[in-house]
């Protein structure tokens, strides 16, 4: 079995500190993606859904790169800061995950930048088997 | 490979917007479970040993469903709210889950549905091999 | 494919409560490792980088334990106190998992020991194939 690395993430700028997929055969392990920009290390916006589409966005397009996508995830975990956005939360879900929809873990928690307000972590399946 | 969703389950009521459980071959991937009536959004109890109890029986019982079980688990993430009832979870840890006991990791945080006190999210192998 | 636990925690004495590691095929599940004393649950030291090593030395010692390594671990969970210490804590991640690093995903949060500042949770492959 293939232990494989993709992209990769650079906190704070410099070399890339952590990969932004990792395959193990026909297993992907996502990076927590936020809406920051690595370079600044600020966030791209203070607005929940703004921040949460931005994350949704780079969870696609991650999955996307590594021969997966929305429609084979497996589980997803969901850090927020606060609980008032929960409402919107699932319904930016739904939307980009479709049924039937992975199994999921939405708890409250900080962050290590200023002004997140979400981080969610994807694992998902390689439908194409092994690479 | 396959990917299989069991059950639903349906925050705030309505569609199903996320699974129960989810396998990839034989690994199985449960949805973090709180204590809580998706109907209403209330916790079942104010009290920590009968919402976890609530929490763990969930587990078995989604377990089972997918042809698993606690003596298949093999790992388990358990979230509480207050530090104190660490030593009631680790007694009903190890009343639920036979030895050898899962890896585990236990942290402090909050959540999404007010008065939730514990949440647990189990991954499992399926021991029938791949579905 | 085969079930199998590796070593046992007793967080606060007595019969291992936990495993150390749990492999799945060739797959391998480390539990969250904290700088505790397990036999007086009180943390082994008050600075931040004496217990991340403490942690993460933890770490490769179970991985090394169950025929993996850092070189192949794929994803690694960061649960931090205190956002101040995000800095130290990307400066030894670099130091001790080479390139290409694992997935990552690190948020702050609270802990059931007091005086905890870091949990870590691995999760690797068996280069070896299934075990």
């Amino acid at each position: 079995m293939t232990r494989r690395a993709y992209g990769g993430l650079a906190p704070g700028g410099g070399d890339a500190l952590i990969s932004t997929a990792m395959s193990w055969g026909n297993l992907l392990f996502l990076s927590g993606r936020a809406a920051v920009d690595l370079k600044t290390m600020k966030v791209v916006s203070d607005d929940f859904e703004e921040q949460a589409r931005n994350v949704l966005d780079q969870c696609v397009e991650a999955l996307r790169e590594a021969g997966s996508g929305p429609e084979h995830a497996l589980r997803v975990q969901c850090y927020l800061l606060n609980a008032e956005d929960f409402d919107t939360w699932n319904k930016l879900w739904a939307e980009y995950f479709p049924a039937p929809r992975p199994v999921r873990t939405t708890i409250c928690t900080g962050f290590a930048v200023p002004g997140m307000l979400i981080e969610v972590e994807v694992t998902a399946g390689i439908a194409d088997g092994p690479q």
